[in-house]
């Protein structure tokens, strides 16, 4: 596959963003229909008004994500769709991203908040190619939050606002972080209540972050706050925004995290895989794999009199990896 | 002293949206100037911005404190002010509301978030009389978000939008409640490791709640999902919105919640103490003395074939006080 030139690439990103407004309608749509605001435009839709909420978000869900497809197969033929609809009927071990132009979407990240019409949840589009997340476009419609950035046009909110939000001079991370980070974390799905499940070990991995300095043989953070949303692409542009200053997640799909990375990276942060390597002191640090379902994530960061910008972040990471335990997240059959 | 009346109800209500509108126009200046957005006024804040981010907000907090204090003395001298300053300086170990008209602030809710730049803080107005808090206005001007109430008049969000969001009618809560709920709860500023110290005992209950159902002898809750915000009284309006079904926190004090607590309760919301009586299933449920520090908030609830709105909240109650440890906080020598 050629590349793709600049000229193509702003287009590119005018029809994401453009797909972004669209698809954020769609789900606030939805939400008014159900808070009563706006009449149901068919008997259909009146019928599925009928059913529980979370039917209707299935319902919603799928319909945005036929939306978008439709859209991507009419303007992009050639153009690989990667989606949480995709993943369940390949059911494929492999790593679903590839060198190919490729979109990877999620309809509606943050389900179980848009179930409780709490605001967090969004429409998560990425536009990938070579396997790096070149476009990212976030519409979180109920917050009237749009996130998008493009491959050397910045990474910006609501458009006009260049992230992460304070910038000249963008702040070092603290000298003693994670203390005085905020620490962003979810909750998830796997609730098993068994010694070396993820719950523990992330409720592990949380407490020694939270506890104070000198705590939990010697492991305590004393982070300054710690956050959770229940939207992975929300917490990674809030990362990207310098609001959250380490994000660390296992579970996550592409489709939760592709956007959110693009802007990020794009914005200046630093995405590397959660678990901690053996030798987590001197490991070097790497990209994340999209696909690896684990994820350490940490914002912008500017240079101290001592150290680079970079440095203050791999300092970090290598803070966080000795706090937290391994979580056990892999792909299918892998 | 004498009853208001509703005319001048009104005017109270009317006078402090504009409080909280002026108030949220200071905190959002003061982000702004960091974000580099807006020139600094004057030489004065020129050499604050030069501080470092905590300095600024306890300036940004003091400020906007004495501003809303200044406007009050001014309208209604004859008013009590109730915030975090009148609490350091009186240092008493009473309750602090009592039955005259008092005006309860917090100039600034979520320090932490605002330090950072994080978009859930507020600030937060009520009115109080005869213990009750009548009117509530929370100003969160990052978020967009406007949140107002007065006793008879109901509770909206950003003036238009009644709450909770879904109201015709009102959801039931679910009938394995806390399974299908939201629960939101804070990690706090008190980190010790110690075995039964407020970090540990919060810790076992959100595990408690968020456990598979079966788990831990009978106490897994296996909520929805489990959300932290970093503000007592922005988690008390998404309660009123209906967003989160439950919120359990202990350590805030008046000023943190009383707003939130006014709205919630004019949009048909459960107050009631976080600390689980020990005849929990039996004990009568009554309202949260405000000052108390320790909150249990469930959120409005339409009825269902079987049971009213208010027997759901009640069970709600009674199974997250089943599923909760006591936390120990205190006023001081109290």
């Amino acid at each position: 596959m050629a590349d793709i030139s600049g000229e193509e690439l702003d287009e590119i990103y005018a029809f994401a963003v453009n797909l972004g407004e669209e698809a954020g309608r769609m789900l606030m749509h939805g939400a008014r229909v159900r808070m009563g605001d706006e009449r149901v435009a068919n008997e259909q839709e009146e019928h599925v008004q009928k059913e529980n909420a979370v039917d209707l978000v299935t319902k919603m869900d799928d319909d945005v994500e036929a939306f978008i497809r439709g859209q991507i197969a009419n303007k992009y033929p050639s153009h690989k769709f990667v989606g949480e609809e995709s993943y369940s009927k390949g059911a494929s071990r492999d790593y679903l991203i590839d060198d190919n132009p490729t979109w990877c979407v999620d309809p509606l990240d943050g389900t179980v908040n848009y179930i409780h019409l709490f605001p967090l949840f969004c429409v998560s589009i990425a536009f990938i190619h070579h396997s790096k997340p070149l476009i990212g476009v976030i519409n979180a419609p109920l917050l009237n939050y749009f996130f998008s950035s493009c491959a050397g046009r910045g990474a910006y909110l609501n458009r006009t606002q260049r992230l992460p939000l304070i910038r000249n001079p963008i702040p070092p991370l603290p000298a003693n972080a994670p203390s005085g980070c905020i620490f962003s974390c979810e909750w998830g799905k796997d609730r098993r209540d068994v010694p070396e499940g993820n719950l523990h070990k992330k409720v592990e991995s949380f407490v020694n972050m939270a506890a104070e300095v000198g705590a939990r043989a010697g492991r305590g953070g004393m982070v300054h706050g710690v956050r959770s949303l229940g939207s992975a692409t929300l917490d990674l542009a809030f990362v990207a925004m310098g609001a959250f200053d380490i994000w660390w997640e296992g579970g996550c799909w592409e489709w939760d995290v592709a956007a959110g990375i693009a802007i990020l990276q794009e914005a200046g942060g630093l995405v590397t895989t959660a678990n901690p390597p053996g030798d987590y002191a001197t490991a070097p640090i790497e990209d994340a794999r999209l696909g690896s379902r684990l994820y350490l994530a940490i914002r912008p960061a500017g240079a101290s009199a001592t150290e680079t910008g970079r440095q203050a972040q791999e300092r970090t990471v290598r803070e966080v990896w000795r706090r937290v335990r391994n979580l056990d997240y892999s792909r299918p059959g892998g």
